[in-house]
């Protein structure tokens, strides 16, 4: 290497940085350790943020508690801003899976750091005899109480933008419920013909659906905002002074505007995932309930002519390069397949949480890397299925009013009219024969076609009522 | 068939039903249909009450609401109150494994409490011109609202016995925290030795953790119960009268004692598995942590010379037929394996949650059954470990104390008194030499016997102080 | 306790055996430290016998090895061959999730054979001077090389018993294959009408696709045929003889008809799980692809009015209490249900493999009981698959041609006669207009009625054929 | 938009393309459509070459067969051996997940490719009535047969690469079993001491497990060569010439060098995804023993003192900032977390496969992109472990050796000597008083020191021999 460089030094031996470098040799040697997928941390901006407020944190806390000078504090304090405000992410190189617990992550931020306040304070990247990384950015902290609250921390954040993607996409469900109130349309169970119901009806529990997801990922925030500061290494808080922990959680909170909160024992909230594993259920249940959504969107809008037709999806792109005129439902799909996505992650998430053993978690950069992918394409897919596909949605209103027009099933309705027994009848005709009830209604003149008309509104199919008294 | 019968009649034909059984022609298609497991769904005896818990309020609803004639209400309530205290369970035969979106159980119930009813007014079975299944027991309700609606009462019940075992669980580790709260040992994380605690608390975690689970079932359960009688068919409610849902809904919460509440949106709550689907996510965090716990206690309890050797299991069996005199953790390994199913169960209600379509979820047999199976083993887990191992596990008090003395991981607590630079000194000789940390200490003259006797003391070694002036 | 009884020893002490158990102390121990789920071990009739196979093998080898007196082989075997004729059973009754890496089964059988062999001898339960549980019908061997031989051995039988009835089901979609060659009808791509196809085709593949997945469970046979009889407790092969492995295995071989073979590497063969783990992954791609088959049965079912209407599945039952003539396709559905439930249990088994330590996978017990659940239940779903479903589906051929000259589809067959471009705007008048293509072919006089005829049959349009030169 | 550019026409209208852009108006609607993770399908290499060797082949069989202009052809090789030559990769823009079920990777191919090839005939980009991508690149194709197959191309050359890496790994292991191949050590189950081994013989069973492995993933390779080129739309052919499905596999197949072969039946083959499950399994059945075996690295090198402290694992990075000295098993925890990722990725493949619908599977991008990941992190996974990992491990050879004497599972191995009776007393003797076997045995005068050291040889202890007559 004849690039500029400064040598470093760690229990390994003397290492060579490069010379522009703001991190040092403990992240240099976990480049090299974990060649895997490629993908640096930096891709979770939130992340890096949280990390720097936690160490900014720290630094304001250690300071008050008369542990670090105020000269020390104040460089480590500017350094953290300028990466709260976006700047040195491209520093932050370990990869997104990697050993050692969050160990290289922590680290990567107390090398930044610190290279970055010796720069404030006028002295040259690597002089950590002025401001060493471990002993003063890290100070009062272990990667095992660092690296889970960063992580919190940027759940926490993450989970809030998902939420906002979530009822932007049940309003415009909402938008189209209502529009879609008077549309009249055959309901199914099992995908058999049932009863009558309207298209707004259908429309409006995805929205309802969507909002009772809200809620869930809010109850999972107030679970994840409960950090371990002050835990030190092993939840004892062996080193760390006894008002460090109230201190720094109280100073993080100004500093983030998370509303974080330190666990009641420490030692249990080293070494548990359990809010992690909690909240990728939460994330399991919106993916399964998004892809139920767009599976019956899909559904609706087969066709044209060979499946429901039911609804139009609007055309987002060419569907085939050999049948002419073809249009796919390829913003739904996109959106299956980020649910599937999140519930393989669940899946690597609950295998990690397992596998913790006794006062810590070694595998929580998987849970992390997994709980934000999740994160970040559940509201990506919202987004995109709001703009390009739901929002511009129209119903084929006369064909599914023709339907049920023409359905059995709306003998049901007609169950308390015309009594089970003549129903029955009824339905056996029509299955044989092909022709309609209500038509075979009137040829009997079991009612009149403005008997029949007044059941046949929205209103009556679709919603209970008292009914005549031949019931029972 | 010879044997005694009663012929009853369905939409396929006539059929031949044995004289003595209750259940009628819907059930016997169903068992003919369905000869999947072997298993009835009678192992499930929750679910059986809360089937006549609701067929009960239904009937009173319905003669409330002046559709159900007085002594119909009465001999339905009679048959009702029989089964739930425990008579003709045996009578409920369909598989746990069913098509159908629960109809087949559905219709066991309503011809059980039918033909018991029947005798109850004095008839024979089958005579179903007095006192019909489908339109008597069944009045205003559907499978799409009676099913779910079982389903959550039963496993409401269920999630609260347990919360009780894990209570009982956690008030067990509890009394071993107590036990081993001067208990000093080494923490450990990454499987390297780390820096000291006590015995009591890293029992006092698993309490912990459990407590944590119990909060959590308690929120799933408030979701639960949830409803959606009054939805019938699809949710619209048709053919239902407008007060029924609100009257049999507060009927149903006196009769059974759980507090039900009607969902909002019926047509959402009647194809949504949303709740079962958190539930069991919340499960599947409980099983994650009882599996950690149970890893935590094998690992511990390893040995009885070559493993970690710091707690003793109680004995419960011969462990090998080979080795003399070897014991194994023979009730962690079982809970553990009700772990790996309860995870197993989640990724089962997963894609059956996934796979509804439309205004209904067919697969809600396959959910139930998932979530039962996880309730109950679990339940027997945690009463099984609380009794036949944790209540009896002992330390090895004399091993675990010379273990931290003679640990290298104790320097961390020196760090402030000697300097990092004379404890990274001391750590190195310790590791080369395999000698102990406070005999080189000693030997230094860096320490006098009474101050490291001083630092040593587990109130010392395991909480956070405020440190001597040399850090920082 | 006053009933009859003998007393039995082991580490714990004495015990009160029930004087008519074939089983002993260390069952009774089992039936008390593992009370799980009720269900006990004979639940799985091929395990028994296995089991018993092993144990007569066993007495044979350590007979010819000259380690077992030729009476008590002699009784040992006979008591096998009565276990494996299917006497004695019900006296299996370990829990299905147990502890202890399998040993309370190996115990069960050991002593349910060593008391019905001195019962054979003309002693009585219990006197094991005379041939001992442990010492006489669990000699050369050791769980650990016992369980798992008979846990493969067992899958084996039903793996091949799964092979037939897959092949049962696949004959039956032939058949229906063969019934609807000439039925033509619109290929579906992504939900979207696509090119023709004929129902022949379709059918034919779901036969194709059960063809492929019986090849891939023959080929986990062969990995789980290889047993490890021999390695005694750790694969090491202490206290064994160096000529009992080979011996055992023929022996082995000969009375069970299964091929099986040592694995050359005892201490790998005692720990690894793989060939579960394959086993599992193979079922959970039967369990996939059923899945879809059945997806696709109800999808092309739905209706009768308001869905594909494509075929009719043969009615089973009544759908809906409330919905008269409402039939549902719930064989299907119950399909789907134990798909979803194989899927789970491949997830359970993933999770106990990975949780083998060192020279041991304690945790097979969890493994047998998953596997067996999906073999079985995937086994009773093809059966009832092919005889309650498939065999009965009727084809709706005149709406399904009709469909055909109505799509807009066919215009990519008329591609090469009428040009690209034409075809382009023939399909968007379609659209516009809901005419058929055929019609605006005709109309516009691109075609003959005897050109566009010869182009629409069935031969012509769901094969590669030659094309006239416009293409390109 | 000032930028220089072109404008490209599609079923939504026109649309300005950026002049240098050699993808065109479809795959622009893609990059708009599908926004969800900002990764491009460039970082699959295998994928992009596979394409075009696909490309390349049906170009040169269309020309063969008469249905492309040689010019045409000529130029369309041309320019699908520079992307085979890896340049034109950063042209791949859309997103690694997306709906369409790979029309836009197939689009983006072709729009490549044309424009490239255009350009070398000495056209502009975008002059398609020359060369046009749908009509000349993809001719005789569709997605529904060209993205599955290079789906299948690119997952053979990663099955193979990771097939060597398993390989290189295995060879590590297996040198250091025969570096440790005479070192005796206590093998354990259940994690409780039971009987010697040697090192050597642990450390081959990994090697074992990796080699079963790499035949495992040989034979998954095999069904994945099975390709359905020729299918196009939906399996028929519809539009294909006969001869094109075997001319293009057999020119596909000496082009790309991998041995190809068109599957039986192509409808079928066109809708399948189960050698995808199957594929997936297997690499969730190396995932689970790499997993296993890092959890035992971990495990034996756990301590330094307070563990089991077996083998020392190489120091790769600094493990603690506060505690000095601290070495973690960061490479073994890497894998770990690589092989929780791959079992999630079987989890997101498996939903996946089950949600195609009748004729195809829209969901194989998530597909493509799980099974990517999976080969590419084991492969990067196994080449870390061997390297950084087993490579430089050592062992505690006295250490091991006092331990096994110090055990009490020797006594086993004196059971044939001493009898049952006296082994099992020796062990209870040594448990209580914390002394020796050996010590005992010899106090006892129960055998001489050379019988016990004749004993204790690792010959002896760690394979099967003929014992003395007393057993039995």
């Amino acid at each position: 290497m004849n690039q500029p460089h400064r040598v470093e030094h760690d229990l390994l031996g003397d290492r060579k940085v490069p010379a522009e470098a703001y991190y040092g040799v403990h992240t240099l040697r976990a480049v090299e350790n974990f060649p895997i997928t490629g993908t640096p941390i930096s891709i979770y901006p939130d992340l890096i943020r949280a990390l720097a407020q936690i160490k900014l944190a720290a630094a304001k806390a250690n300071e008050q508690l008369g542990l670090l000078e105020a000269p020390l504090a104040q460089a480590i304090v500017a350094a953290c801003q300028e990466v709260i405000a976006g700047k040195l992410h491209e520093q932050f190189v370990v990869d997104v899976i990697q050993g050692g617990a969050g160990t290289s992550t922590n680290m990567n931020a107390n090398e930044v750091i610190a290279n970055r306040a010796l720069e404030i304070m006028g002295h040259a990247k690597g002089e950590y005899q002025h401001l060493h990384p471990n002993q003063h950015v890290n100070m009062s902290q272990s990667t095992n109480d660092v690296y889970p609250s960063a992580l919190k921390l940027a759940t926490y954040v993450g989970i809030f933008r998902l939420v906002d993607a979530l009822a932007y996409l049940r309003r415009t469900f909402e938008r189209k419920a209502e529009e879609f109130k008077d549309v009249l349309k055959m309901g199914r169970t099992q995908l058999q013909d049932a009863v009558p119901m309207t298209l707004g009806q259908e429309f409006s529990t995805y929205a309802v659906m969507l909002g009772e997801d809200e809620e869930r990922l809010k109850e999972a925030a107030l679970l994840i905002r409960e950090i371990n500061l002050g835990a030190t290494a092993i939840g004892t808080g062996i080193n760390a002074h006894p008002d460090y922990a109230p201190l720094v959680c109280r100073l993080l909170a100004e500093t983030s505007g998370v509303p974080v909160i330190t666990a009641p024992n420490l030692v249990e909230a080293t070494q548990d995932c359990g809010s992690f594993v909690q909240l990728s259920g939460v994330l399991k249940r919106v993916a399964v309930k998004l892809s139920k959504t767009c599976n019956d969107l899909r559904l609706l809008s087969s066709g044209p002519r060979a499946g429901f037709g039911e609804i139009n999806l609007p055309p987002r792109q060419a569907g085939s390069s050999i049948m002419p005129g073809k249009v796919n439902p390829v913003i739904p799909e996109v959106v299956n397949q980020i649910a599937f996505e999140v519930i393989g992650n669940d899946q690597t998430v609950t295998f990690a949480a397992e596998a913790g053993q006794l006062q810590l978690n070694a595998f929580e950069p998987i849970i992390a890397h997994s709980l934000f992918k999740s994160v970040n394409h559940l509201r990506q897919g919202c987004l995109t299925l709001a703009d390009r596909c739901v929002d511009g949605i129209t119903a084929n209103r006369d064909a599914l009013r023709a339907r049920v027009e023409n359905s059995i099933g709306i003998v049901t309705a007609l169950n308390p009219y015309i009594g089970y027994a003549a129903a029955t009848s009824v339905a056996a005709e029509a299955l044989e024969s092909g022709k309609g009830v209500a038509e075979i209604v009137l040829a009997r003149g079991l009612m009149s076609r403005a008997e029949l008309d007044d059941v046949l509104r929205p209103e009556v199919l679709t919603q209970p009522r008292a009914l005549p008294h031949r019931q029972g």
